[in-house]
C-alpha cells in the first residue's frame, strides 16, 4: 500500500503545499503506471499551473520523468557529446546546418528530434522533404553514426521519458500546457535522458514562440539551465527574438533549401548569425578549440551534411519538391516594413499544409512561405512581400486571412532588435 | 461541429475570462453526454476552483445542470410543497422529525435524500436502520404518499441532474470539491429539479462542517439563494452552529431513537430548538398559519412518522437495532466540559462501523456514539463522557484514536455560542 493517495496530492499542491520528493516520486511512477487516472493528474497540472514547483520540487519531478524510462549512454564515444534544444520558433531551421557543423568541429550531436504540431514546423518533417531520407534508426546504428559521422538526427525512441509522453499528450488536451515548471520539466526530461555531456538552449521569445515575453523566458531559461546542471549536464540558455521568422523561409523544402545555402557559405544573415553563435556556445561546452565560423567557410560541415543525409537513405543531391501552386501577396502601399509577424506567418504556412493540427495528420514538404522583403527594408506599392506555395490551391484563402495584419508598413525604418537578446548558464 | 472545444473553454477559465451562456451549456451537456473527457473537466473544475464563476456563469451552469436531467413536477398535488436541505453534520437527524411536522402542518414534503460519506451520516442510512423500511419509491408512489401522507423521505431517482451526478464523483477523486460555486450549484440544480415551491437550507458552519468559517458558510449560503430565487424557488438559508454535534447520538438507529423522543415531546434542546425554527421557515415559505411548535406538542407529527414509516415498510412500533458491544470515555480531571469537537465524534462514529469510506461500503444500523455530558456541564473525574457502540470491537481502538483530543476540560464554562448564527433571504 502507498502511503500517498491522488486526492490528498491534488489537494496539497491545491492549497499551496510544497510536495515531499517521496510524493512526487510515487506520483510520476503511479502516473506512468497507470495506477493514477488521466482527470486525477489533470487536476494536478491544474493545480501546478496556479501555484507552481519551487526549486527542489522541479528538480525530483524532472529526476522522477527521467527515472520513468530509459537513458542513452554514449560511454563509448572518442567525440565529446553535445546536443541542442529550441522551444520553437516560425522558420527555425538551425538544426540542420548546427549539428553537421558541430560535427565538423569534432562534436558528437544526437539531436534526437520531434515533429511538428501547430505554427511551428518540425525538424524531422523538414528532413522528411529529401528524397529517400527516414527519420527512424536503432540505437546501435545512432551509435555507429554518432562515431562515424558525427551528427545524427532522427526520432526520439519512446523509451526515454515515457511519463513525458504521457503528461504531454494529457497537459495539451487539459489546457495546462503553458506552465512554467512544466515546460521546464518536460523538455529538461527528455534532453537530459538523451545523455548528451553538454546542451545549449535556444529560449524563442516573441510572437511566434511559446514565450511572448522576456520575463517569461527568462523564468523558463533559468530554470531549465539550473536543472541540467543539477543533473551533471553543462548547460547554457540564449534567449533569441522570434517576433519575426528566422530566414526568408518558412516550410519543409523551402527550409532544407536555406540550410543548405548556409551549409554552402550563403544564406541569410540572422541564420548564418544563429548558427555560428549556437555553434560557438556548443564546441566550447564540448570543449573544442575550434572557430566554428572558419569551419563553416571551409565547406567541411557541407561535407559531413552530405554524408549525415546519405546515412539516413537520403540523396543530398536529388531536386527538392516543389509545390505546385504559388500566389504572391503584394505591398498595399510603399514605405518600410516594419513588422513581419511570426505567429501569423507561422499560421498561415500551416494552413498552406506545411503543419499539422493532429499527431497524425500529414505534411506537404513543398508547402509555406517565403519571405521575399524583411523588416527594414524600404518597399513600393504593389511590390511582391510573400510568396505562398501549396499543393492544394483552396488552402489560399486561408493562408490569406491568417496574414491579414501580418505585414506592418510605415514611414520610418523600425529600431533594429537584436537577435541573441540574453545568455543564461 | 460545436463552435467551442473543451481545451479552449479551460484556458479561457483558467486566464479569468469569463465563460458566454452558450459556451457553458455547451459544456455541461458534452460533459453528461461524454463528449468532453473526465480529464479535461477535471482541469475545468480545478480552474474553476482557483478563479470562480461569477452569478450569472453560476446561474446558467446550475440551469444547464438541471437541463441535463428531468424536473418532478408536484402541480397535481394540493398541498403546498417545501424542502429542506442541509449541508451535512454530525448527529444530523433534523429531518427525521421535520418532514413528519410540516406534513402535520399541512405542507407536502418530498425529501429526496442521499447516503452519508466520510464523517456525516446520510438521512436514509438512518432511517433503514427502522426494520422492513425501504428507501426506493416510484414516481407514481411517491406523489400518492405525498397527498396522503404529506411526508415522504426516499431515494432520489437517478434522473435528477445527471450532469451533477458524474460532475460530483468526478470533484471526489479529484480534490475540486471545496469550491463554493460547484458545492452551491451541485446542491441547488438537484434540489431546484425537485421541484418544491419553497426551500430552506441549513447551512452548517464548524469543525464539524464542510463551511469551516462563518465568511464561506454566508458566501455559500447567499449564492444558493439567489440561484433558488432565480428558478422560481422561495429559498431562504440559516447559518447553524456545528462545531458540537447536534444533540447526544451520532450514528443510525441511536440518531432515529432521538429523533422519535422529539415527536414524543421530548429529545435534546437544541435538536427541538433547530426542528422547530426551520418548521417556522418551512410553513411560511408554504403559506400556511399555523405554529409548527404547537403541532409539534400536539402529538400529530409523531401520527404523520408513524403513517410515513410504515407506508415504505417500515415498522415503527420495532425494536431498533442494538450494538453487541459498548465502551465508555471517562473524563480524565474534573471541571466544565468547554468543547466537543464534532469532526472528531463524527470521524470516530464512522470508524465504530456508521459510516462509509466508499460508495459501496456497508454501514451497522446500530453503531455510534452517545454524548452522556455536553459542552457547558460540571463533571468530575471517571465519570463517563462518550459511550461508543459497535458491533466490530477491533474498531474501539481507530475509534478512540479519532477522539484523542476531541473533548476539552477547563475551568471556567465556554461563552455559549448561539445555535442559529445568521439567516439570509
Amino acid at each position: 500500500m502507498s502511503p500517498y493517495t491522488a486526492v490528498e496530492l491534488i489537494r496539497a499542491k491545491r492549497d499551496g503545499k510544497k510536495l515531499d520528493d517521496a510524493a512526487i516520486q510515487w506520483l510520476i511512477s503511479a502516473y506512468t503506471h497507470q495506477e493514477i487516472a488521466d482527470e486525477q493528474m489533470a487536476a494536478m497540472a491544474m493545480a501546478v499551473f496556479f501555484r507552481g514547483l519551487d526549486d527542489r520540487e522541479l528538480a525530483t519531478w524532472t529526476q522522477a520523468m527521467i527515472a520513468s524510462g530509459s537513458r542513452m549512454d554514449f560511454s563509448s564515444l572518442t567525440r565529446p557529446t553535445v546536443d541542442k534544444h529550441s522551444t520553437g520558433g516560425v522558420g527555425d531551421k538551425i538544426t540542420l546546418p548546427l549539428a553537421p557543423l558541430l560535427a565538423a568541429c569534432g562534436a558528437a550531436v544526437p539531436q534526437l528530434s520531434g515533429r511538428g504540431l501547430g505554427h511551428t514546423g518540425g525538424t524531422l518533417d523538414k528532413l522528411e522533404s529529401i528524397p529517400g531520407w527516414r527519420a527512424e534508426l536503432s540505437t546501435a546504428d545512432l551509435l555507429a553514426r554518432l562515431d562515424d559521422v558525427g551528427a545524427v538526427i532522427c526520432a526520439a525512441g519512446s523509451g526515454l521519458a515515457p511519463a513525458d509522453m504521457r503528461l504531454y499528450a494529457l497537459r495539451d488536451v487539459t489546457g495546462t500546457v503553458e506552465s512554467i515548471p512544466l515546460i521546464a520539466s518536460s523538455i529538461m526530461s527528455k534532453k537530459i535522458a538523451e545523455g548528451a555531456d553538454g546542451l545549449v538552449l535556444d529560449v524563442k521569445v516573441g510572437s511566434g514562440a511559446f514565450m511572448k515575453n522576456l520575463a517569461d523566458a527568462h523564468t523558463l531559461a533559468t530554470r531549465m539551465v539550473a536543472l541540467g546542471t543539477a543533473a551533471g549536464v553543462r548547460t547554457v540558455a540564449l534567449l533569441t527574438d522570434m517576433n519575426t521568422p528566422l530566414g526568408c523561409t518558412v516550410g519543409n523544402a523551402l527550409e532544407v533549401r536555406e540550410a543548405v545555402e548556409v551549409l554552402a557559405g550563403g544564406g541569410p544573415r540572422d541564420v548564418v548569425e544563429l548558427t555560428v553563435t549556437l555553434a560557438n556556445e556548443m564546441a566550447s561546452l564540448a570543449g573544442l578549440d575550434v572557430d566554428p565560423a572558419q569551419v563553416l567557410a571551409s565547406g567541411q560541415a557541407m561535407d559531413v551534411w552530405r554524408r549525415m543525409i546519405r546515412a539516413q537513405g537520403g540523396d543530398p543531391d536529388a531536386p527538392l519538391p516543389t509545390a505546385q501552386f504559388t500566389e504572391e501577396i503584394t505591398a498595399p502601399t510603399s514605405g518600410v516594413v516594419t513588422a513581419m509577424d511570426a505567429m501569423a506567418i507561422g499560421t498561415a504556412s500551416w494552413r498552406l499544409g506545411a503543419g499539422r493540427a493532429r499527431q497524425n495528420d500529414t505534411v506537404q514538404a513543398a508547402a509555406g512561405i517565403e519571405l521575399l522583403a524583411r523588416p527594414g527594408e524600404r518597399i513600393d506599392a504593389a511590390m511582391p512581400l510573400l510568396r505562398l506555395h501549396t499543393d492544394t490551391p483552396a488552402a489560399f484563402d486561408a493562408a490569406r486571412a491568417a496574414l491579414h495584419d501580418a505585414i506592418t508598413i510605415g514611414e520610418q525604418p523600425p529600431t533594429a532588435r537584436p537577435l541573441i537578446l540574453d545568455r543564461i548558464e
